[in-house]
């Protein structure tokens, strides 16, 4: 009964086949291969547009690549309170950027709304020199709290956002998860809606360690290439990480096994909110679910083998704790937790 | 005939073997997994000493991040002037030393030998805060031109370094054709020898993406965890890094397929040495030859369907190329290629 | 009638003496000279202890050189979320550091209390490689909002950082101010309570570019020198900056005109506060009032000449301001200033 | 006798004067002053050309900031082997472009020439990832051999260094030596012959602590601000950089004493030049003079009270010294220095 983490399972089988079919003969090395065109050419497809898409090898390159690529030194990138990129990189978008300001604003259920966000600029004097400059709006899709924004949430923070010259980043680690909750297409939920470059995550949803930065606007690119070599995050054999890539993408799978863990989330929540003592924190979105859990329930969990994160210290005697569902989480597994949560 | 590079073949099978062996169920993330854990003891038994062992996934990372362990920002990193993190990592090593400053030493055959580098230090007053302080000495084994230090030969470089309070870096992204090449031991060719920190390379001689920072001395790591994840280094399914160097190491498979390659480079150079205007630039120690061609010669051979770099412009109707050999060269590719050559 | 900031007052005519003085003749570069020795022993006698003093130009690279001494690039720096470290210099703490994490702590009227600082600490898990790690606590004395921390505060405070393995720094721009208003050794209100690195500043308290970084512990002091080189802050004709120190700390007259600017801030505050709809919006402890304004009364202020900044957007018809007082700033201007206020 | 350094000498009459005019009353702080505008036009005048002007009290925040406008974090910057930013700046332009490369080019005397620039550039591949891209080409006039380029010099740099798509950097901290030995106008001496921008020295030459960062172009100012502002180099009563500045310029005052200087090291070398055993070593175009001197001459000079630097090891019995004069050092210094030598 892992749900430490989607990121504590495999991989799918398709990935070790993909790899296996890619393992052959001699190819281009640092991305200048066939395989690697091909999955540029697929997302295309998938955001029905042509994109620049940058093969990475963690989520946190991912982010802090992208981020570093749009915003300055002396910028500002704004961002939830608690996303990733501000409390889990060990500050890897400062290190990047070189010194640029991560600004956590405060906002319900991991989400950001714009009314927040504008009272967070109104620190930041345009033009000021002495004012780190907001360069960034960066959105975690789905949040780190399990929630997901509407392509129409989207879109109004993204206003914001260019009103003030910024440019915005989505965090996709979970992409998939939130794109198989939303039911919307790739499009309506990153570029239509005003994203400008993506974090495109694989490895959580069942790559190896893939993941992909999608610049929908070409000129935003930049220097991001030199930025990726210069950080040893241009991997030599990269036609293995475009190769997970492609079967991720494939017939749709990434949808099909973020929906499975989706549903498991789903299942677990509503297994749990029967419970006495038990209340959900927040809506169950996507494949996380953050149940207040008496201690004693806790303690009791974890002596029958479940394991999971407290996402907190303990406070009146309960415990905020996530539970992440994952591709591979076992149903039997959330049954499992669920009926010995009801004792 | 790909020549390239050796990082332009694909893996071994047992590299996808150990992959598919460690795909499945759930596992801790970021490194606190079995196999990991496993991979640094094997460390530990190859290099006959308890060593602290780190996967990460390229090279320039995992120079560039041992590096910048031992090297502050005012410090200064003594290598060949044709080193690789001197020429072909865009800089890395200054990102992630936030500004230290390389210095390139020459030496013959890309070899450092101590009267250079003792010259070299003279121009660098020991706590003189307008000097950058010297502060590791990076060798690289085998060389950028394909060349091997003897363990005397890195014993007096690193007697020197060690003098000058400088710590001793070793680029080893193929160090398996170094070994191999040497038939020494793997602890008489490194620390015996005075080398505090090895990059260890996989990738060049058979693995996906996998290399390792290994340190001799637990004190040298400092902060290296924290650079490792600050940097986007910390991959979340680490297991499948360390899966493909427990595979690397087994049944010291390593050194038998770097073998492979020195053999065929020394096969093609034999092949090579007899042909009229032909001249080897380098002694060939490991899995490169660097011969002279004549430039019609060099067209020929392309146009046979032979795929190598040149090394610098053409010069006096002949140019320098580099021949690489890998573990997968089929032995075929070098007759057809020596056959084409002889015309 | 310019209460805009106290950097906008000229130079005691001591500090134009003291430079005459030490103009003449040649003298060791770069801070060898006899007077950069004199007064680093002067410091000695003010602090009343040994202590290590290093002349810089700005404030802001005082500040930025010594936390960045104290702070790995991984680390964290807390500090109260108005701090100047904080809003108020583009992100020059995380350039110096390479990207270290400033953290934002709430608290009344500018300054921090225990339980908020262990609050925010709670969030950092110590030796958790994805968290940035508590390096450093930085206090502003006085505060941006005009306030002073007493020695026993400053305590409360260092206790529960050292607690936590981080150091302790001051960031002392007006260390004069609240000196002057403590009316305590600079002795207490510094190491004595726990601060284990200050500040000094002298420019804002009438010197023309001169501050100090004083480290209470030399072991503390690490590479800083290397630092403050390559920063380009290690200035060549450091005797003049030395002057400028020497003559500000000579016959305590720093306190002295810190005192007549703290005892106008004083007189302005008790002019201002009978006046109907002006409320003051923090205790006037040093030399700043912080006044809510009806609109209308800025405007008229303005009209008459009086020069000051606002201190957030208007709110409900009224604005809050900041009035800084000077060492220079005549008592005439304060009394017209209110005489203008009152109507 | 003190021949250590330019920087060793105080500062002219009229920069205190120039200090003392400055220092009454309330002006804006951060540059915003009238004083500040009025050196930037004065440039202008100077320059005979429309600048961009901006003050900063030392050498290397000059070169440094100047330098990393201009230059990515993946370029390189190509310089004289031997040149201040290199070797002395403990370095300083790698921390401020965040790691880019610094690549030395040898030339006799301290100047590069054409030729061998265009083959350092050589192991430059536009646009190739692994590479450092060339940004800047930086120059020092006069060079840290006392040695000066001719505008003609100059411009066929300069056009090697555009048709790459570099910049044009001067690092002038003894530009008025330079100007004042060359007699051609400033024009000519820098834009004219395609220098883009240029760190403008006053303290060697009698300054307290001012230089300027000269564009002649501004668009290449892009971030200079922020960076200078986020270096700490932003000094709050900056009308007294920038009142010393003033007091340089006028009456062409630089020109005069930097002529003085000049001229007493031409009487230097010319003192010296008969004696037996010792060598000029390079021309003698500025304000200083390289002589190699026999090890009992240098030890009988020192013993006398001579102040001088060695300018490397003893080799041979005789040293290599560096002398050099400013617009203070007496002419009886120089005679009685010769007459020592001469024994």
């Amino acid at each position: 009964m892992n749900f430490s983490s989607d990121n504590a399972y495999g991989v799918w089988p398709e990935m070790l086949a993909a790899l296996e079919r890619a393992a052959s003969g001699p190819a281009p090395s640092y991305g200048a291969d066939a395989l690697t065109a091909r999955v540029e050419a697929e997302f295309g497809r998938v955001f029905a547009r042509p994109v620049k898409a940058f093969p990475v090898i963690s989520g946190t390159a991912a982010n802090a690549l992208s981020i570093a690529t749009l915003c300055p030194s002396h910028g500002a990138v704004f961002c939830h309170a608690e996303a990733h990129i501000a409390v889990d990189e060990c500050g890897a978008p400062e290190f990047f950027t070189h010194g640029a300001k991560l600004v956590g604003v405060e906002g319900e259920h991991g989400m950001l709304v714009p009314a927040e966000l504008e009272a967070a600029l109104s620190h930041f004097q345009k033009g000021f020199v002495h004012h780190a400059q907001p360069a960034v709006l960066s959105l975690t899709q789905s949040t780190e709290l399990g929630t997901i924004y509407t392509p129409a949430e989207v879109a109004a923070l993204a206003t914001v956002a260019h009103a003030h010259g910024m440019k915005v980043h989505m965090d996709g680690a979970r992409f998939g998860n939130a794109l198989a909750s939303l039911g919307v297409s790739a499009a309506a939920a990153t570029w239509a809606a005003g994203v400008d470059v993506l974090s495109f995550g694989a490895t959580k949803n069942g790559a190896m360690g893939a993941e992909a930065v999608i610049f929908f606007h070409a000129a935003d690119v930049r220097d991001f290439e030199y930025r990726r070599k210069k950080a040893g995050h241009l991997v030599s054999k990269m036609r293995f990480v475009s190769a997970q890539l492609e079967a991720y993408l494939e017939e749709d799978r990434w949808l099909a096994r973020a929906a499975h863990a989706n549903r498991l989330a789903q299942r677990l929540a509503d297994g749990l909110s029967g419970i006495d003592g038990v209340e959900l924190a927040h809506p169950v979105d996507a494949n996380a679910v953050f149940p207040w859990l008496p201690d004693a329930l806790v303690k009791r969990l974890r002596e029958g083998g479940a394991e999971f994160y407290d996402w907190g210290p303990p406070a009146g005697g309960r415990t905020l704790v996530r539970l992440v569902t994952s591709f591979a989480t076992p149903e039997a597994d959330v049954d499992a937790f669920v009926a010995l949560a009801k004792g």
